[in-house]
């Protein structure tokens, strides 16, 4: 008998789940509000300007072309009912299972300080990449025509709240837009005077590094021109300043980078969920006290051998994929149950500039040129399809020969409202 | 003593007046609404999902990076007063300038039917590129969902108005996105059976071209599945439907491809405009009856020397700029004013598809597979700037292998418009 996998979410875990259904006698319906699978790593370098939405956002429909088990839906999530195995959709559509599989990912989150929003944008959506991108080179523009020297020194401030991963990388990447890309091309002002702060809680950058790294990390973002501000509580945050337990600073807007909660589709089943809105799952990734349930990525909070959570890594989501794809697969098969998930660490990496990443293998740490250089081959081969690979590859090639950026446009969202949806 | 020279518009026309004026005792003002220079015969490849719209939009302040003596100035233009010599920017900002040359090009034209311009969206801007984009791939995606094969069917028809060179490349395109990039992608529609309607008033299509190429391009067309419909005119466009004089055809949407008119900067100086809103300006350039203020490009209307007016060619607004960005110079320079204007006809080109083109030299014609790679070629050289004719090169040849495209992205204007524009 055919059973009915239903996954919501093509992301890295979801989709490998998908694909891991290959031999299986099931058909898989993955559901996704949005047609492609966005490669989050790299949001940051379509925020500045470096790539194109596109170079990193691979259609689903093309991810599943050899899987004709496979069927794609395009749509947004808005019920589940575990007591009819259905999932149920924006349009009314109802969608029946005999196994779902929750793999909805995370949105930012503000703590509390939803109000925060329009001027502390995030950075988890290609809408958002392009917001920010626009935002830092109008700041610019409208630095060039401001006639106060303070309002001009704010325009070309920019806070990225948040010192983990996305933060180190985001700062160090705005950094290197106004030194090297934009240098040459303002009149009245100097691209190179533009100040970025990153302001973290904890007690250095990258906590999930060893502290060497982190050190390494504040030593040559300060170098680019960063200002590096650790145990910084944001108060507030305005129009045209960031207020933190110290100090009040004008900045031309904030990026969020502190934090994430679950998607609210977590919220649907009705399972126990922890603070960040995650399903708490167990180690076979079943949601407990649902049958035929299931859930992974960052919708999903489960604990690894030592009790805690694995951290919100595509890694860590993708090989979870797979690992629920072979159990389904052998469950369908009638075969015996795998053993437990285990993970196997490929090394965590953050980029900082150029001829500066971190990675940190467990028991090798690398830093530099060398973990740079590795930085940039692993995600030319993490990301999917070969026209990417190719396309990011001239880009950086491009980029590193004449610290140009291509994607320089500023488009303000209203321009794209113009045409009703529809 | 140092002219100020206001350039509204930074397009091919206004571009190359700047540049121009390099060894000039001027400064230029170069004043759009954009901070790109739109390459727009390509605008079509961005449609349909070959190319991002960073391939085609080059930097102005890149574009004049070495040019020292022309500032650029991000804003939209809304009066200009011959009487104080100003124009005068929607922030409230006046520019003062010596002389004024208007290159703001030309919008979309619905000929009293704007209420169509919902159902039948333009292709003239990078948000109207990402609009048909993200509306042609939701439209696959419904048909696949959808219940009735007569809403299927509709949903996998789409009409270009219009059978000049936009429509007819922009059908070509429409039809080998359907046949070839989606072909293997959907699981209940076949896209191979997806119809392309091209409407033309005339009694045939590229009436800019001689009658032979225009039968080419209806026959190539033919062939990849448009249904071309020539002394056709459109009574009605709705939210589902294209009305002509002979019949009623449900469509997903349309494309308008009919018409233009200049932008609404041309009426703010208070010139003589035709029925189009081009100013009518006289072979040098100046308009009569005003005192250093020059037009050109598509918000101009200039005659030839056979008293005809030259078509809106990128090549015609290249070549003029660079004329009035000598002549200016030599006035500056209290030289003589240059010869009259002559055009030099590089060549007029449509491409249909795959080895298919047609380009008209005036004495030789050529038409296939050697039109088709001199097109490229032709293109790849026009791009400003090295890295988007590599990127664009690259993508191209991709695609030429594979048939794949690559931006296949649907993004909802609604979602970018999530943060307030600033």
């Amino acid at each position: 008998m055919e059973r009915r996998v239903v996954i919501i979410g093509a992301g890295f875990a979801g989709a490998e789940v998908a694909r891991g259904l290959r031999s299986a006698p099931a058909r898989a319906i993955l559901i996704d509000q949005n047609n492609y699978q966005l490669f989050q790593p790299l949001l940051y370098q379509v925020a500045t300007a470096a790539l194109s939405p596109a170079d990193i956002a691979e259609p689903i429909r093309r991810l599943v072309r050899g899987h004709p088990n496979v069927e794609v839906v395009l749509g947004e999530v808005t019920g589940i009912s575990a007591d009819q195995r259905t999932v149920i959709l924006r349009d009314g559509s109802h969608i029946a299972y005999d196994v779902l599989v929750i793999a909805a990912g995370a949105s930012p989150a503000y703590f509390g300080h939803d109000d925060w929003a329009p001027f502390a944008p995030s950075l988890k959506s290609i809408a958002d990449a392009r917001n920010v991108r626009s935002r830092l080179l109008r700041a610019f523009e409208e630095a060039e025509t401001a006639g106060q020297p303070a309002e001009r020194a704010r325009l070309m401030t920019f806070a990225v709240v948040g010192g983990g991963p996305s933060g180190v990388e985001l700062a160090g990447a705005i950094a290197e837009l106004a030194r090297y890309s934009l240098a040459k091309d303002f009149r009245q002002i100097d691209p190179k005077s533009a100040r970025v702060l990153l302001l973290e809680k904890g007690p250095r950058l990258l906590s999930g590094f060893p502290k060497p790294l982190s050190d390494y990390a504040a030593r040559k973002l300060t170098g680019l021109g960063v200002t590096v501000e650790t145990n910084c509580t944001v108060k507030r945050i305005s129009e045209t300043a960031v207020e933190t337990d110290s100090e009040t600073m004008p900045v031309a807007f904030a990026i969020w980078t502190a934090g994430v909660k679950a998607s609210p589709v977590a919220k649907m089943l009705g399972a126990p969920i922890d603070k960040g809105g995650r399903i708490k799952a167990g180690s076979d990734l079943s949601v407990p006290g649902f049958t035929d349930v299931y859930a992974l990525g960052d919708a999903a909070l489960v604990l690894a051998a030592d009790g805690n959570p694995l951290p919100g890594l595509a890694q860590v989501a993708k090989q979870r994929g797979q690992y629920l794809g072979n159990a389904l697969t052998r469950r369908f098969q009638s075969r015996a149950a795998p053993g437990p998930f285990v993970f196997h660490n490929r090394g965590n990496v953050a980029v900082i500039g150029r001829h500066a990443a971190v990675i940190d293998f467990g028991r090798l740490r690398l830093k530099g040129i060398a973990a740079w250089l590795l930085w940039a081959l692993i995600h030319i081969y993490l990301l999917a399809g070969l026209q990417h690979r190719l396309l990011v590859a001239v880009q950086w090639f491009w980029h590193y020969l004449t610290y140009d950026r291509g994607a320089r446009m500023i488009i303000e969202p209203s321009a794209e409202g113009r045409e009703p949806s529809c």
